[in-house]
């Protein structure tokens, strides 16, 4: 796996963003710079805030200029953001007079409400124009709006939104009618403070295209294009695949973060999780005696408490998702629980006839057990089906718990049902072993 | 949280999805029922086809056909598709005979390729129209058309794509000029058989909101519109979260998983799983000797087999959604490795101080360690060290490894790798106690 610097002249955006993605981070900036000019732009505006971002940092003012300039005001902001607050005047200063004015607005906003995520560009028309009229003042205005359009918004004065137009509407309609005569009047809109994935939620329940931002006094701030509601969507995934992981959420791209944050996001959870595994000292502790009489029931305490850890993370990260996409309901808690009591039996089961097969083979084969194999498979086999349905039981109710506390589900890591079940699943195994094989070695 | 049937009558989309999300599985069908028709409509078109597909289970034919029909031809494939194959032509029957014809094209085809993610309803003009002929065709069009259109398209009489149009194109062009004339030449379009994800690439790079479907005679068959690329990334982030969590991709919500599917699907990799982990059994048997001579190591093999796993899979976690994400390429392998490094080292040093501070604390309070507590607070932190270090190697690598082999790098679930590292770590940590407590106890 050579790094190898290839003199490729790709034409498409396919082509730019495929040849983009397999080049090793340590070449892009370089590779930037050397694309002919076109390409280099085609390429530029199909990456999203972090890469452009990531371009620009080695480069002069002169030439990010240039970049910055490409971007729609919504675009800019999102790039601007990716910077340090020292180096973000600078950048604000390298655009045109009028969009520096619209990127601030957008600044002000927090990232994640639509006020933030929304484009100040739109079309609006007043409502007593004819439709031939609106035809031809869009004409006017669709020359310097660099976003795709979907509808034309009216609007008084004051800009208040008075209703919505799509340019269907508007090319199917007779043109001496008036814009109020044809226009939507129930606008579906949202609140500019509204979160950016309720906001996902309004655009897909309706099908939407796009939907206004309006600010308190109802006056019409922008408007969110559906094209966001997929980088919404992508964005939430991975924090919550992160928080499955046991990693705080980044919130920016692997090689971006920096090694402190990462060290925080990591060492957070890596220390609460170790201090909670201290207690299988305390559990084991408990058993050293039987520990010290059979030395042999250490070797099967991995084993054991892994199988309960890995059911577990299977039934945290199934309930997980389906509530992420509304499967399955705070209701549903008992419904979940009866059917995870079923898995939990039957997989446990299954892995305790594999440990008990394992023990026969093994004391066939090398006489590894001594005269007390039977009881060692059968405490062996019990304690794997009662730890195996723990950890699904425990794995399943926690997100519930999380989630109707407050937390979020996501929380239930694979690691975090791990720790839980490490610790009750020795009690489990070593109880079961005390009963069973007391007094038998 | 008792189960209560509300007597709500909701309006909305939004308020109607709120409601059905917060619904007991149990009584989503019979909720449905009881709804007033109108609402029921609007609830209808705007689940997902599984959910549709559940609601028409508990239904007689008569009931299906209303919900049926009114679907467009894609979206009642993908209702249909969620059957058993002895019910599809049942289904089929109820549409009527122009949409049967259509879904059963549709149906021919991968559900997971272009082909059968496409809606066979476009609009199609002729080249040699006017402007104003076109838009008098697309207001006859128009009516009978259930979706949502934002392009034209020009086919020849042999249903050849010459050329796409835009309304707002048609909108602004002059009444006299030909289609041909304005038409957009240069059409992207994807072949019947790409991958739907490959697809939901093109649509987001381009920022179109449709792109034509081709087959291999270059015959237009259909189009594939931006929401769907919404539904493609949802279902990639679902597989890949299930593949984390150590269950191989369900492909159905959690309720509408078989027991038997469900059982497969977990149970195969835990018996895999399981039987990898029987390693940690031979491990262990090799320092039977030293565990027997002081079992206060057996107490430490919980807590240092797990940080090395929760480390590991805190990495590959990290790694597998950047690489999703094209954040990382194959070739940053190295980056990735040295950056690595330094988390492995950093984390593992917080964590061994954290079991250095426990052991002199323990045997501060309870003199529980003996003598030889400070070797022991050694032997554990250098251990936990290299294990941490190991386990986020490991992690971080395997996604590489996996990716390189043409596996799918999610297969790298936390499960799997804590067992990885479970062995070795257990040979690490019991090696290092063998040297450095040799003769000690």
């Amino acid at each position: 796996m050579a790094q190898q610097i290839t003199p490729v002249e790709p034409q498409t955006v396919e082509e730019l963003l495929d040849w983009w993605l397999e080049l090793s981070e340590d070449d892009r900036q370089a590779e930037f710079v050397a694309l002919p000019r076109q390409d280099a732009g085609t390429l530029f505006l199909a990456l999203e805030a972090a890469d452009r971002a990531f371009i620009l940092e080695s480069q002069t003012d002169q030439e990010r200029r240039v970049w910055m300039r490409l971007l729609a005001p919504d675009d800019a902001a999102d790039v601007i953001q990716q910077f340090d607050e020292d180096d973000q005047p600078g950048l604000l200063s390298l655009l045109d007079f009028r969009t520096r004015a619209q990127v601030e607005a957008l600044l002000a906003y927090q990232s994640d409400v639509a006020g933030g995520k929304m484009s100040p560009r739109y079309i609006r028309v007043q409502p007593e124009m004819t439709t031939e009229q609106a035809v031809g003042y869009l004409r006017l205005q669709a020359e310097s709006s660099h976003e795709l359009m979907y509808y034309a918004y009216v609007l008084d004065k004051q800009d208040t939104l008075l209703g919505v137009i799509s340019y269907r509407d508007l090319l199917l309609a007779p043109p001496a009618k008036t814009v109020s005569e044809i226009m939507a009047r129930d606008v579906v809109s949202v609140p500019d403070d509204m979160d950016q994935e309720e906001v996902a939620r309004v655009l897909r329940g309706r099908a939407l295209l796009a939907v206004p931002v309006v600010n308190a006094e109802g006056q019409m701030r922008g408007i969110i294009t559906v094209d966001d509601v997929v980088e919404v969507e992508r964005a939430e995934a991975t924090e919550d695949i992160q928080k499955l992981g046991g990693v705080e959420a980044l919130d920016m791209p692997y090689f971006r973060t920096t090694r402190y944050s990462m060290f925080r996001k990591r060492g957070g959870w890596l220390a609460v999780l170790f201090v909670g595994q201290m207690l299988t000292i305390t559990a084991m502790g408990f058993f050293e005696d039987e520990l010290a009489a059979a030395v042999v029931l250490a070797l099967f305490v991995p084993l054991i408490i892994s199988s309960g850890g890995n059911a577990g993370s299977q039934a945290s990260t199934l309930v997980i998702r389906a509530m992420a996409l509304g499967e399955i309901a705070l209701n549903d808690w008992w419904a979940v629980i009866k059917r995870e009591i079923g898995f939990g039996l039957s997989l446990g089961a299954m892995l305790a006839l594999l440990g008990f097969i394992r023990i026969f083979a093994w004391e066939g084969m090398f006489g590894s057990y001594g005269d007390n194999f039977v009881m060692l498979g059968i405490t062996i086999s019990i304690s794997v089906t009662a730890v195996v349905l723990w950890g699904t039981l425990t794995g399943a109710t926690l997100p519930f718990i999380l989630r109707r506390t407050g937390f979020d589900p996501a929380s239930a890591s694979a690691p975090l049902v791990a720790t839980i079940v490490d610790v009750t699943g020795l009690i489990i195994y070593l109880s079961v072993a005390k009963v069973t094989l007391l007094g038998g070695f």
